[in-house]
């Protein structure tokens, strides 16, 4: 049966990975090789995959089995993990997802995925993602990523690959990046939790860029346990990235079995219009469980959020076209979809853009005056479960509804403001596709979404779900 | 004689002041009544202030003599200060140089300004400022401010009444701000010395905006010193002004009679291309006087200078027309010189403005790079010294140049870039007129800036400086 936590898969749990690394029960290399198996299985039905580092893989499991054996571990040894294919890994290809770039091999290793491998991670994959982190599910270089709950549906973009392959089993965190909701709607879609940090917290350096002031890079995770060890390897100061945030990272925090006096505010609204019921039903079960917990809810007001949908992609479209602007030579062979969106902001005057900025500063107001009465804000993630392929819809209600216009309502309002969102499974449909929320701190306050996320998912066992991929023949 | 060094005058030394105050040879409400005084009979020559604060000012400078009496004095306690005319003082007109806003009274203070007050400063005056700090010498609301050095020339801008004011024995320091060169040029032009901070170490709340990416606020003062003192007060992260540093901020440092092991950078090329032989002479002194307090001197490249103070002034144009097309509707009331200086950012696009910041962020590199093999960075200030108010042009080894394609040469880069510089007087050209050379300084290092500045000002006396203002009849 569909939609229960997988207790015994270790590669569903970074924690059990580790203390059976510790207690000599497990070993870096074996269980690459069934990360990787588990993966090329997952790839065969999802489609999920651009590269499997089969090489990089075991010569660091390798590295990680020496280093466990001689009592030395770094944090993160010997824990399998996948790379959006916009990051760089030196000697791999970053395609970006785009025909472009097809045979564009890095020579050097994204500041984010370099943290990583130095805290003794194994990089398993090249996870694929929409072209540019922009385009359309029909991706033309690879093709769809298929949800591993529906395989007619889509994973949810841009991080797709990596989405899919976690909520797969294959491992327990992938590192993603998301710039209107990219790492927090494959999360939402997927069954999987995915946090956006604060925007600056983790470096970009080595990334494909597209847009300055929306991204952010982040864990797409198993659980938010497996999101905080993620995060607390990647995050902190990169003098190569510009908007890297010199200091001020809480840390991951603590968890804690209870939430009491947590104060958990609810914007609604906005934020709950034109959701589906049974995403408003589950939605209500996290906050009877979030209360039971110990949290009180209060109520709270983000009257620019709507606006905020629209200025957040205009800036980022803006952005992506200055971006892909400069290689406009190659436009013929880009994804239609992704050239269309982004090109809606190839018209903007800087003085509309700068006013753009002004308001993302009021809207960053607006929420410093949530968060003086609230320590976290919760919405329903998506207003839908998964969109499905052939006509690119969400279903609200009985009532398709397309994709773009409904999904990243109150994902990308984040982007903009740049305030740190943990997107967490809540539930299912009636027809077992997960549904999601979203918790939302003030800026380098990761570790408040991890806390609620943390407590949350203990109390309910909503992580580390196993969606039983069916075989592909 | 003019340009010798006024030892005897408490108005150019805060130090001075308040070791008078502190030995009783001195008292707040006497230096208050006296700074005034100098003030008035200043602006009946050079046109430099828009308001006098008669009432504030005593009313402070009572609240210093009875706090020097109790022995509690705060660290400006009894200093008097001026305010150019674009910082809010709660019941004081912000004209902001414009006929538009002549008759607008502020209701709050400026963040940079209550700093001040509240370290016990006595507020003496609203300083003339060319209108939104960015319209020409020939201000539409109250003329142009003269140079207390020869009354036929520009006092320098857009910080125009404050340095002219500090030059004439007012006060020891004022408070600017400089989005292209607006503290340094006056500065340079009148023989006081001014620093621009790094971007956001100083709020900008409660100041008229002009431009977000390239203005700072920072002291005009009677030397490094002054300068420091000031700018320890004002300094430091403000919630309230997006652009606001959190942290970082080194420190004024210590004041050290010898700079052994300081090595000093020398860009040359584009900075010393163009500039009259009285400014290279007194370069080059300074450059001695640094090699005999124990400073190496060693060359370094900018090679994106030239390149800096073009893309740096359609920054500054673009992002102030985005500031003043909101009230379009009074244009006629505007100074057409900045009306039309403003006019060459209406048309840019979104594009080319984040290309501009692309450019800024490989200028911050180039910059780093130069950093790497030198403590601070020197070269002359301006080309030439201050310009004529008829024609609006300096003179270069005997030729005319409008002054608004030489002036700002060496200074917008820093705007651009967000480095600290100082602007300090060197020497003079035949006819009397001072000349200075600008220290520039890594982010947050103000300290270095300040150091090399004070050395150079203990072992040359060129601060403090009295251009003996002629009187008016």
């Amino acid at each position: 049966m569909s939609g229960e936590r997988d207790t015994t898969h270790l590669l569903r749990s970074a924690p059990a990975l580790l203390e059976a690394y510790r207690t000599g029960t497990a070993d870096p290399v074996e269980v690459t090789r069934l990360s990787l198996g588990t993966l090329r299985q997952a790839h065969r039905t999802l489609n999920c995959t651009v590269v499997f580092l089969e090489e990089q893989a075991f010569a660091a499991a390798e590295e990680s089995r020496r280093r466990w054996r001689e009592g030395r571990p770094r944090s993160l040894e010997g824990l399998p993990f996948g790379i959006k294919d916009v990051f760089d890994l030196a000697g791999a290809v970053t395609t970006g997802g785009s025909r472009v770039h097809r045979d564009r091999v890095a020579t050097e290793t994204a500041e984010a995925v370099r943290r990583l491998l130095d805290a003794g991670a194994v990089p398993v994959s090249k996870d694929a993602t929409t072209e540019w982190a922009i385009g359309g599910p029909h991706n033309p270089l690879h093709g769809a990523v298929r949800n591993p709950w529906d395989t007619r549906r889509w994973a949810g973009g841009s991080s797709t690959g990596s989405a899919a392959a976690v909520a797969a089993g294959a491992f327990p965190f992938a590192l993603a990046s998301d710039a209107g909701g990219s790492i927090r709607i494959p999360s939402a879609y997927c069954g999987v939790t995915g946090l956006k940090p604060t925007n600056g917290l983790v470096s970009r350096h080595g990334a494909l860029p597209l847009s300055w002031t929306t991204e952010s890079v982040g864990p797409i995770a198993a659980s938010a346990v497996d999101a905080a060890m993620m995060l607390a390897v990647v995050a902190g100061h990169d003098p190569r990235d510009p908007q890297s945030l010199p200091a001020g990272f809480a840390g991951t925090g603590v968890v804690d079995d209870r939430l009491d006096g947590v104060r958990v505010g609810l914007p609604g609204g906005y934020f709950t219009d034109g959701c589906d019921a049974a995403v408003l039903a589950a939605f209500d079960g996290l906050l009877t469980t979030l209360m039971d917990l110990g949290a009180e809810v209060v109520d709270v007001a983000v009257p620019s959020a709507h606006a905020a949908h629209h200025i957040g992609y205009h800036v980022l479209f803006t952005e992506a076209w200055t971006v892909h602007a400069a290689q406009a030579a190659s436009f013929a062979d880009y994804d239609p979809v992704g050239l269309r969106r982004m090109a809606r902001g190839s018209a903007t005057s800087a003085r509309d853009y700068l006013r753009m900025l002004a308001f993302r500063h009021e809207l960053q107001r607006e929420l410093e005056d949530a968060f003086a009465l609230a320590d976290v804000l919760v919405m329903p993630g998506t207003p839908a479960a998964a969109a499905t392929l052939d006509d690119l819809c969400v279903t609200v209600d009985g009532v398709k509804v397309p994709m773009y216009a409904a999904q990243s309502r109150a994902t990308i309002i984040c982007n903009l403001s740049g305030v740190p969102a943990l997107m967490m499974p809540t539930g299912f449909t009636p027809d077992g596709l997960p549904v999601a929320a979203q918790v939302v701190a003030p800026p380098l306050r990761e570790d408040l979404c991890l806390r609620v996320g943390a407590a949350f998912q203990g109390a309910t066992d909503l992580y580390g779900l196993d969606p039983i991929v069916p075989a592909a023949d």
